[in-house]
């Protein structure tokens, strides 16, 4: 991790995610993105949920992965106290097939809207944080362009 | 609504879940058993969502039920911040067959059960809380057991 | 298993779900709540299930923790025969993701509550039998909030 | 209804079922089949469908069809007590597409059959109780391939 | 395989459902029942499966098990050309949970009855068979009664 | 109906398919295909289900169409018994959400194919039996030309 | 729509798709983003939108939102070909509970991420977009901070 | 691979995806039908989908065959591009039960059919090729009579 602030926030509910989020934190290296990566439940630790997003936009933080399984509310609970945008990982749990987690990550209501990319990916929900991070940053968009290229030639991530 | 102090809190979602959750009032004036009814948003009232269960059980609250559609987080959030049995009530928000509020409600991480009910039933989520709160009331139980008699003999609910 | 007279009466519809129950029973030893532990199964013991459910609540039994997998009827038994809260478990038997387990157990019609649980979540439904006990037991609520305190300190249950 | 003993013992867990399993009585009416119909909610009212269930071999009953919806447990709480063989009808109770009713009905323990039709397919389940009483009756088997015939004509059921 | 005339035909789609429908064989063995085993495919082998239940009364046949995965149509095929009752049993095909199977055995059109037991659930086609068959049949009813007392004792099946 | 040798046979299990099977009709007679259209259900007319697909290849018909709802073997029934292409489409019989009448046509065994297209999509059966016909019909495939222009400018079917 | 460069390109893969996407440019005008709306089918129109996509950059677009339902691959498309951040909206087209638009939208292949929001939640999608193009906007932030505070306070969008 | 023009192209969306596609390939050169196979996805290249399916007709391609896992758009791109017949294999990609790759590829839209198969059902979607081939060749018919005829007799595909 970087010594630079860091402008992607990744929580996880629980610290048998880590294994899966390390792909968020390959992509992010790749793309010169500093980033930080916190355990953080929802329900287990809500005060520190609370926390995190409520002061995640003055700690500098650009946006947040939020990454969870089954009833999978941590990415919810950063959205509503936040106005970064905030992208949900389902992380399959074991049961139903993963669309417990996929559910509870994206049919939010009405107002507070997650970014949600596929069941345990990861690696989309990172390139999609450089994406909007890339927003007025020429140079990250110009590594967009070769990363995409060198997609298109059979680059696996 | 009775001047006695509340023992079951009633939140919801959205205000449009109130002609659902009628059915728990009716459910628990029956059984005299004084409540509140509070229409608060988890994902567009965090804050008061926060302070509501935090206060719960310091304010006289011995259950609460809590009832939301689609990426359901309420009973979740109540769950999180209080030692009182949180009911769950998943309401069919008109997609996915209901799944989505089910799962978001009922797939809960070890540590933080919430009690789930059948989707809209805010009836059978007053039951329970009776049977909860009747745990050491024995004119509470009197009452179940003539309830569960007249159910027998065809009172419908 | 305590020689007090038992608060929570476990019951599984098969040996093979004793494993995953274990983890309710380590809960319930860590809160000091006496229980009791027995495999009946719905279907092919209906009449000792019939007999349990109706006897409970003259047994000094406070909460009653019915896991079942498939069409798992356990839960439902016991809470038409008794006025006791009743918890379900939906165990995975192996098919349809749980769904199955899941629908059989927490869409129960109006008048007879289940109060469901995640899939194979034998430790929230001792952690929500304690939180049912506790309601008039001041010293069981301080452990709860013990218990909430580390479970924000990390600690795996 | 006949004067006759039934054969068929047609049970459904509410009266609102009842406009559906008329399409059952039709059928039975049709192939000179004596049959009965009752209201017995396995939740509401366990002593009953239990008294049935147990009762319906020396009454005479050959055939139990079993209607119920959403955690339908109707059927199996009627196979449970009986050798006879037990028809399930899963009846949609509105949510989950009728996946709720189809599973609970279906997905019964090993030892414990219950012969499921479709959802809300009270028709197939009268047609199934006929084939099964046709089985040493050969003026009913051979209104069986009458039926059978006119069904290849066109015939609407 | 007893010598005499078998009252039950299983017929499977697959070589590869054999090992899974040995269970139906052995609970067959035990009541005395005679059957035979054959593998069919409704749709690689549409003229032998045509033949099949169409002979099948006249064979002496009294029940037909039918077992088959995914677009399981055997059954239905069976139920088609027979006045049999035909029991179904959807196995697991290895995706979608087995919803596939189970729908596509137990959906059958106004008509045309298929008795579907659960998924892989060969044991209880084949009691359902017993249950059937027993209709005139004192001595197998007597012998359902034991097996009923023995499942209540702790049988495994 | 044109009064040339259809190519493509239109089958429906039930009249009540009529309605959605017309837009199948509407696209072949823009294309100028001759076709027929049956009513022939897989299980009440199991003969002339048979019959039709046995004699579909020497009448001169290229393509069978075939649709049906619930447990949805006719598409099934055909491709069993002819080498033709046969098309299948998933009618939404009303439980489910469709899933059993897609999975029961799409998930058919190895070496039986059946195309399957979307749910009630009888527009898609109908040009995809035209891009079957044309691949040796230079005029044809100048229509499905223009008509693919058309579509890109606009045009609803 | 205003005369400003648009920020946010909406398409959508139906005209009918309109009426559900009034809601997101009601809330694009609200935080005053320039915005255009365009129907381009993925699948009728694919240069269009090949061409869409890949000019959407270089005319100044900063967030795309597409909609589109059943087979859902609008904003894949769109994805495939910028390296803009690209919002999906699985629109409900009336089978499968809208599991089929929301799959199709979610589940993209790693490296090619689809921010995918709720079931025809073209609100939450708007709200997205403003967030993103928010990131180094002070003025939209506070707007943002402001909207959130009025959804606290009962704000219905 | 034969050195013949080839008739039927095959394109899987990721390398992964040539183990389960080999099935197709056994099947075209049991009938002689000469074919290619491309990895190309639609995603992560989509220039070469493009490209490849607006030039398979005049390349001389009779029919595609397009497999992908998740939101599996490959089928759908090739279908928006060409008149040809388009042959979907939804790939199981591990999560939902293979539902996601399932709905993306059969759920079009009207007027671009993709002919789908099971899932991961290659073997079915290289027979449906050679059906479609055959329509006017009169060998590769009898060579499907042939193949009819051995499945009949147990032939392993």
């Amino acid at each position: 991790m970087a010594i630079q602030t860091p402008l992607v926030g990744i929580v996880m509910g629980s610290a048998s995610d880590q294994p899966k989020m390390q792909a968020a934190e390959i992509i992010l290296d790749r793309f010169g993105v500093p980033y930080e990566s916190n355990v953080i439940s929802a329900h287990r630790q809500p005060e520190q949920a609370h926390e995190y997003s409520k002061l995640a936009e003055e700690r500098g933080l650009e946006v947040i992965i939020a990454a969870a399984g089954r009833a999978a509310h941590l990415a919810g609970v950063m959205a509503a106290n936040t106005i970064l945008p905030v992208i949900g990982v389902p992380v399959h749990g074991g049961h139903l097939g993963g669309a417990d987690s996929l559910y509870s990550t994206v049919q939010m209501p009405s107002g507070v809207p997650v970014a949600t990319v596929g069941i345990d990916q990861a690696t989309n929900a990172a390139i999609l944080a450089v994406q909007i991070i890339a927003c007025h940053n020429p140079e990250l968009r110009e590594k967009l362009r070769s990363f995409k290229q060198e997609l298109s030639q059979g680059l696996k991530v």
